[in-house]
């Protein structure tokens, strides 16, 4: 009679009228009528609408509860997917739920960010705000197919490292078995180092910064997505692969994650063919900023993005020529012909909707061109001894770049605030849950 | 005349003899002989042979250094796949390489472990070493393959936690922002709480573990592929989760790293269709173990592991049943009818040619058993609050498992330390490179 096969909530509308089916997950809205109480079911899949009635002389655990509902499927043009459960045999799987702090039934989360934060475990079951997780879930998986597809070896490299040398600044320090030791802010050091193991490396994990400054856009620990590869031109390359990295995030979240899309009401960018690329020189003058400024600011950003957005349609635009410092050490030179060398670096920035995304560019490979660089910063190569060998002992021309995924997600749901789409944020405040 | 498309070397044995190609890589070995000069060519797909003549007036770089060469594919027998590259330019991509610590083109690496270990990013290189590294990103592909079409939602947890509580020893401690804080263990506590948000999570993702002891199994950060469902029976749900979960991962290995595991001339093991389960309190007597034994050893592991090959022809063997005492304290007890209550836990290790590959099994999910479990160990339930509000607002039945990485590719290559399948471990004495 009780079937051991699980009827998910998304396929309910598929099941033949009549058919007996088991339902499992958490009852998402309990409303008790005169004569008749509606449970709404959810689970990983949607809703399901059960109706119990007096004779059916069943309990309804109340919201949060875990049940299991085995019925029978009943046509009914008023239920979600037009299918409901009748005569329904309710059996809670755990004992009946505390009320939420925050009414999850409820088309929209009624509450504060710090509310919503503090009780994440249960304000992320809201479909809405569940759905910003399954969309990061399925870039990943768009961006790993894409990078799958081309040679690409994935690589977990060390979080605990030696020394603070890649910034020297905004690292967490760390007690490593009574020695120093730090939180590595970027795989950049090791994911070089593996171009010349694997020449296409991408890594995705955490990265740790110790920020100490209180914004809407950082986080003292987020998921980067690293990609380096051997052998390229210049930075082009590297734009060039991050186009297809984009249109391969974006299929992933339009193939997996398109309930998630539509509960958000999302729409999602269009990748085009070629990004555009503006050189940084020319930005400035086109936002009117004098010339020698060394970097863009938040308002130059959103700008240029408004400008790409007319005139190339495009939600997405390259700014290409940073002016070398400021940026790492490990940059490459300018190095094209459209301009005189000595003119910035072979890096770009990527803004998607008007802000940054993406940091990429091609790296230095020569050994003597790392020595100085590193001696122009006032250091001593011999403390950079152990990723300085993998150029000592022959590297290729590479680079790469690093986006990150709560960004990513923040941009794409339109989110004020990227702690709305992490999971369990970590800043300078908050270390829970 | 040079190709702008580069020809890999795995797809050499594939051009018309007589064609044009631009080969790029490392060069692996360097032969000159009095008439003739042999470049073999290293990319990531495998070798090709380049022949430099006197009359083509190309100098042959020193090994490791990158190249690019453009020649003509020609027949021959003696060269590797039958094609090899003639009349060759070739052009160095950087300086001269130094030569390396270690002999890469030698059919195997001779030099002890610390040598390997202390030039990872150079001694990877190496063709069988470089293999590991691709059985282990297969196998991801394998693992994550297996649960995305199951209804698995990928997570990130953080890294960085409040308190040491899951196991209280072996934590790294952190500063952060003037407060002491954590490096988590594991991604147990919000594993599960995100049960109650997507029912069906994984995380692939760094662990930390501040081991004292110095041994060929253990590391201080490791990869932990960790997964949770909810609405399961008891463990044997999950074990059979994990059984797919392994035949994924061979398949992909077998799928995505067949020339890797063709350069280690590898037998992969056969997951079979169940993986044979034995309840502790018979293993124990299996292996002639007192019977109040409260674990394992090592040699009781290894006993069994030739048992299950013997008796099921089997490289994977589950032993449930574990005793209480000996789990952490969300391990749900024994509740399976063939024992009576009160009798272990539902929980299994898995051991994999006799050495434990994987703990799973369920967990509690009553907010009462927490609190009576947690108060056993002498413990205050409002210590855990932010972990119990989950169970608090209603979680289903739910377990998983975990499983290291590098421990799964240590024992798919026989490696006699961990450390030799680990990129750049990190344990009591080691943070470099």
């Amino acid at each position: 009679m009780k079937p051991t096969d699980r009827t998910l909530a998304g396929h309910l509308p598929a099941v033949a009228p009549g058919d007996t089916v088991r339902l499992c997950g958490h009852v998402h809205r309990r409303r008790e009528l005169a004569t008749v109480t509606f449970l709404v079911v959810r689970d990983r899949t949607g809703l399901a609408q059960v109706v119990i009635k007096a004779a059916d002389g069943q309990e309804a655990p109340p919201e949060e509860t875990p049940v299991e509902v085995v019925g029978i499927a009943t046509a009914n043009p008023q239920a979600p997917g037009g299918v409901e459960v009748t005569s329904p045999v309710v059996t809670a799987l755990s004992d009946p739920a505390l009320t939420p702090p925050v009414e999850l039934w409820r088309p929209e989360l009624a509450a504060g960010l710090p509310t919503l934060l503090d009780h994440a475990p249960v304000t992320w079951r809201h479909p809405r705000v569940r759905a910003r997780g399954e969309i990061a879930a399925a870039s990943l998986r768009g961006f790993r197919a894409t990078l799958d597809s081309v040679g690409f070896t994935e690589v977990h490299s060390p979080k605990i490292v030696e020394s603070a040398t890649e910034s020297g600044a905004n690292v967490f320090a760390i007690d490593y078995f009574g020695r120093p030791a730090y939180l590595a802010q970027s795989p950049q050091f090791y994911k070089q180092q593996l171009v010349g193991v694997f020449e296409r490396v991408y890594e995705v994990g955490p990265v740790f910064r110790a920020e100490p400054h209180d914004t809407v856009r950082h986080l003292a620990e987020y998921v980067s997505l690293d990609v380096e590869l051997g052998f390229i031109r210049d930075h082009r390359d590297v734009l060039g692969l991050l186009r297809d990295v984009l249109a391969g995030m974006r299929a992933g979240i339009a193939t997996y994650a398109a309930d998630a899309v539509s509960r958000l009401q999302l729409e999602l960018p269009v990748v085009p063919p070629e990004i555009p690329v503006i050189h940084f020189a020319e930005a400035l003058e086109l936002v009117g900023a004098p010339a020698d400024e060394p970097d863009l600011a938040p308002e130059h950003e959103r700008a240029l993005g408004a400008w790409a957005r007319e005139t190339y349609a495009s939600d997405f635009l390259a700014v290409e020529g940073y002016p070398m410092r400021k940026r790492p050490f490990y940059t490459h030179p300018w190095s094209r012909q459209a301009r005189p060398p000595g003119e910035g670096s072979n890096s770009f920035d990527l803004l998607f909707r008007g802000l940054e995304l993406v940091t990429g560019g091609q790296r230095l490979h020569r050994l003597p061109d790392y020595e100085e660089a590193i001696r122009a910063r006032g250091e001593e190569p011999a403390a950079y001894a152990s990723y300085l060998q993998a150029f000592a002992h022959g590297m290729p021309p590479h680079g790469g770049f690093a986006l990150g995924l709560e960004r990513w997600v923040a941009r794409l749901v339109e989110a004020a605030n990227i702690r709305e789409v992490t999971l369990f944020p970590r800043d300078l405040h908050r270390l829970t849950p």
